[in-house]
């Protein structure tokens, strides 16, 4: 039994994942203990709460305690949930308390929405990203290129795609990339598409050792996949960016919210 | 003074996502207040927290005292910020206390990465997705439909594209979509295309005026974004999808986070 992951329920009344995401990010802190994760979203009634806390009480005769994290909202729910024999980690509503001591007022009864739900105007700007974002993938198209609030500048394969989308869906951004090619080289300056909008201009790179093993998923044994065609991109890309001061980050070492978050701080994107 | 907003930071030693998450998630619970947001990342030096600190503090003497909601994890870090004049609310360090308890054990020293950094299968697996939506938007493509874990079936403008990419870059799924057009209908089962996947289909619905109003934004005055057209493609579509017994979800009051919910759920594609 020692071995046996304890079991780890992050429930929610909505989509969970706030209560994933937090809980995660408190248990890789007890790196020494096995955890068997389980997300329960939408559990909004107290017919729900009481399958959940059944489900853990299964979890619980089988082995060792669960720990419950929960971003449940309305007492009776959350009182049925805890019935359940666990740990309960209440996410929200202890620091609830803690706002209305600090804003001398009681929170809304009803209770606000935990993600913003039919917000025509987000979602219509989330839309429009994410479309734009399609459009100008991997310097498809120079059209509307002076809308670009980021313009991600890369050789092939070092995380451009992904990173551009991430800023689309999570904060509506209109974001174009440009792959850096051999045409690209020689060059005194930015490449002419792109030049005149170098404010906004961002750079990605990473390791040679890295990028040639993305390149050689893609075309296994390729001159384009081999580590001395990698070094040589990178070693360029980078001297371009110092070169004509644009920004730029390592992406071998960090994950697509933290370079999005790097980008919008660089750029002041962000409130 | 009384209209003047109140300062709410974000503060996060990572890309703050969480700690500006769960903070507005709290915050909405008081609709008569009025706060101004403020998203501070990357604050992991005493140095940086004393900058924030000053920061809060000119917030703190210009008006009401401001709300800090912080995810910082070292003590000596969070200490410093823990100065500025506000309200301190720790997302933090009181449930890992909680976690420590529970476990017996107390949290690593090094403590874990808060958001998955480097991780390279992970990475490999969301670039794959974000490829994949990409290449499969809009019905482009029908290579590897076979791989598909979803296959998002709609109307043009439901909400497929969103959904789909965010399901690829927060989760690494295989997603396809597909548009149902005039040419789908009238049949009896799944178009010809899809049919060998309907276990893995999901449809989304809308209201017939939101569908108008989206259209109306691409093409404006036409036949396309018409509510005649709008209320016959999208009853056409319910149609099918409880004909052929495929799950689905009216978009129009539902963000993409509760979208991508639902369909995980109903798929069963969450742990």
């Amino acid at each position: 039994m020692t071995n046996t992951p304890r079991a780890a329920y992050f429930v929610s009344d909505s989509t969970g994942i706030t209560a994933e995401t937090l809980g995660r990010a408190l248990l890789v802190n007890f790196p020494g203990v096995s955890f068997r994760h389980h997300t329960v979203p939408f559990v909004d009634s107290a017919e729900g709460a009481a399958a959940v806390a059944r489900e853990i009480d299964r979890a619980a005769d089988a082995g060792k305690e669960p720990i419950v994290f929960h971003t449940v909202r309305s007492p009776a729910v959350a009182q049925v949930l805890g019935e359940a024999r666990a740990t309960h980690i209440d996410l929200l509503n202890g620091h609830l308390t803690e706002l209305e001591a600090a804003l001398g007022t009681t929170a809304s009864e009803q209770l606000g929405s935990f993600h913003t739900v039919g917000d025509t105007e987000q979602y219509f700007a989330r839309m429009r990203a994410v479309e734009y974002a399609i459009e100008h993938d991997d310097g498809q198209s120079i059209r509307a290129l002076d809308q670009a609030d980021v313009l991600i500048v890369a050789p092939s394969r070092c995380g451009k795609t992904p990173t551009t989308m991430y800023l689309a869906l999570q904060y509506g951004l209109l974001v174009a990339n440009y792959p850096l090619t051999d045409d690209d080289f020689p060059t005194d300056g930015l490449p002419r598409t792109i030049a005149p909008y170098a404010a906004r201009c961002f750079g990605l790179t990473t390791t040679p050792l890295r990028l040639s093993q993305v390149r050689h998923e893609r075309r296994p044994d390729s001159t384009y996949a081999s580590l001395a065609q990698c070094t040589l991109e990178l070693r360029r890309a980078e001297d371009l960016y110092r070169r004509t001061h644009i920004p730029f980050v390592n992406s071998s070492t960090k994950s697509v919210e933290e370079m999005s978050a790097v980008i919008m701080q660089s750029l002041k994107l962000r409130a």
